[in-house]
């Protein structure tokens, strides 16, 4: 009799759980040697790598798979340096666990502080970019977390391949062959099994688009770390430095238009609307980026007319939303109900302006003469991130190694008792 | 036509994420005006909460509710005492919304750092106590969460007195009324409501016994900051002070029978087993405790044989079971799979054998040489607590005002760009 997908994954589970004990008290010197040996095993196993990825490849050439999507899933050895590169990067992270702060002495004699540990199981659900198990396996294997990897059917070869090379390097360094596991079945049945099953995972991590991590987030009972949109604004405060806004939009707008800390809607105040948009919208013009704008912003620039829907949009594209608001509070009260908590930045020269913003934009980054694109783990300095999170409990904004740990409190006694 | 259920709620949600903004801009001054003018107005207003109460009990025992929980249900002139109490003990607590941490700068020149910030709403949702509506209220008022609170519907006249009484003290420090709203319905589709309405709650504090939490927890579709078990251990190292092991685990057990954090099995070395528990075993005699060993345990003492079931039963009662074990391993990995992750100590002298269990076993609070029972909000210095979390994510062990917050990046520029 075969098994089923369910018991499968139960098994996957159970293996999980358990080397997530060892893994809780592997040495940090430990986990860097296996991250090590496996950026070894993976520079000698390029012509496997690459042979795997070729059958993903044709696979999907013959089933038609998108330009854009072939061009995610393949492996050019530009991608396996990038995925070497990074072992060795997490490798040099300093370890968060079995960090303790705040340790100090309660009035009954005994101490309190708290220790940063592993959560336990991690399981990350992706879709067709293989560099994502080496990225996800790294960080969660250097916080101490066990991995379950469940990436896209059409790269099951790739996975499968840089599996192997994951495994020599747990091997290398003594720790279980559980701590790092890739699904095997490309049944679709095992991302169901896998996001309701609390008693062996204990946090979600789903990457890929929209669509995915909303499907997962409706049907999991294990909690889930999410991205959603990034809607994000900056807000040219009528005490803005013109100058420094005009080189601070640009910058969010056109470093990168896909990227989740693009500024998608530019907000202006209407004292310096005047001022500010035509040299804005010329820069903008140069780049090819359409604009579309409020009623007020088209008595100033030549722009489109943005519908209400245009507010809630998240273009990832040349396109920018205009809003000329009248007050601060027009622009945070904007910010909180169509942005996505995301990114929002203010360019002014007024300390109780930034002050404010800061205060009361509820988003997981808020930046003061900033641009909106540096959310990114790399900038904030922490080292790789496995995504940005638009929740608000727990990990929020940019997830690192930190966000992969759990606190709980330690207690000291000689003997102590409560009375 | 008159208002579903559902569309009450939706009003409610709506009113909470409104006020929410505004208490999220609230001067720590303005909270605790609101706080103590409440206390004042509960003062004033024993008359009529002593009525209302009544009104309650009168029901409670025409439908034949049992005495202890007609004993929960009553508000006596000590517990308005207490209310009032914890009313100025929470004014008095520090402000843990705007304060920043790890502020530094970045290669970039940018400044990066994390702000303690609201969570936004905060739905509680509890059992027949009232008093509890004015602990979760001032909690989620001093951490400037806007709150919904659902109320046992034997409680309800109870219930809405005391809002009036937080209503005075919102309206006297000018906050929105809507900062705290009890709901107004027994209609249990208001619960339903509650836990599936992520645009307008945030999490959900549920308090009460399990089978409310796991039915909350099942259905909500907003994250659930919970409290299941507290199967808590003592473990008695083969280097452990056996004059003080007895004190610890006596006073673990017998503390309090009641609470989460008693001890309900005690793991003892094969080595110290036949020193240790007949002393130990006479002493909880002499308090009436019954006792249910392993079957090394009975070769020493006189006890019931325990059962498989025993290793994982919360007693809350003058009962415990008793396992010798080999190891410390084999200790960590009976806590680690019978336990509920709720709190558990060991008694030793030797220093590795404590740091192993310290970091080895995986509960929300970890002891050495301390009785369980010192698992507490007030013992912890947390000032007072919203329940104990047996979570990962998020908040672990005692909930008190951080556990109530979120924290957000902060930017701070002058200009710079990303490239």
């Amino acid at each position: 009799m075969t098994e089923s997908v369910l018991d499968y994954m139960i098994r996957l589970g159970r293996a999980a759980r358990e080397a997530s004990r060892l893994l809780a008290r592997a040495s940090t010197a430990q986990k860097n040697q296996a991250l090590l040996a496996a950026a070894v095993a993976l520079d000698q196993a390029r012509p496997s790598l690459i042979e795997a990825n070729e059958q993903d490849l044709a696979a999907g050439r013959a089933v038609g798979l998108e330009p854009a999507l072939l061009d995610r899933l393949a492996l050019t050895p530009a991608r396996i340096d990038g995925m070497i590169a990074g072992l060795r990067q997490v490798a040099a992270l300093p370890d968060p666990v079995g960090s303790i702060r705040d340790m100090g002495y309660r009035p009954s004699g005994i101490q309190i502080g708290k220790m940063r540990v592993p959560i336990g199981v991690i399981g990350i659900i992706y879709e067709s970019r293989p560099n994502v198990t080496i990225d996800a396996a790294s960080l969660c294997l250097k916080s101490g977390n066990a991995t379950i990897l469940r990436g896209g059917s059409e790269a099951i070869h790739s996975n499968r391949a840089i599996a192997v090379c994951i495994q020599k390097g747990l091997a290398d360094a003594g720790l279980p062959a559980a701590a790092v596991q890739v699904v095997e079945t490309t049944d679709r049945a095992a991302v169901g099994a896998l996001i309701t099953l609390p008693e062996y995972v204990d946090v979600i991590v789903p990457r890929g688009g929209r669509g995915l991590i909303e499907r997962i987030s409706q049907d999991a009972r294990v909690p889930v770390i999410k991205h959603l949109d990034g809607i994000c604004h900056v807000y040219v405060d009528e005490q803005a430095n013109l100058e420094k806004a005009l080189r601070i939009a640009v910058n969010a707008k056109c470093y990168r238009y896909g990227i989740c800390g693009a500024m998608e809607t530019l907000l202006v105040h209407e004292q310096v609307a005047a001022d500010f948009l035509p040299g804005f919208a010329a820069a903008l013009e140069e780049k090819g980026v359409e604009i579309r704008g409020c009623t007020k912003t088209r008595t100033v620039i030549n722009a489109q007319p943005a519908t209400e829907e245009d507010w809630s949009t998240e273009y990832l594209a040349p396109i920018l939303s205009i809003k000329v608001v009248q007050t601060l509070d027009d622009a945070v009260a904007h910010i909180n109900h169509y942005g996505s908590h995301h990114t929002d930045a203010i360019v002014t020269e007024h300390l109780g302006h930034s002050q404010r913003f800061l205060a009361e934009v509820d988003s997981s980054s808020v930046m003061v003469n900033a641009p909106t694109c540096f959310a990114d783990g790399f900038e904030y300095g922490l080292g790789a991130e496995i995504g940005i999170s638009t929740d608000k409990l727990h990990a929020r904004g940019p997830v690192g190694l930190e966000g992969l740990t759990s606190e709980k409190y330690i207690v000291i006694g000689d003997g102590q008792l409560r009375s």
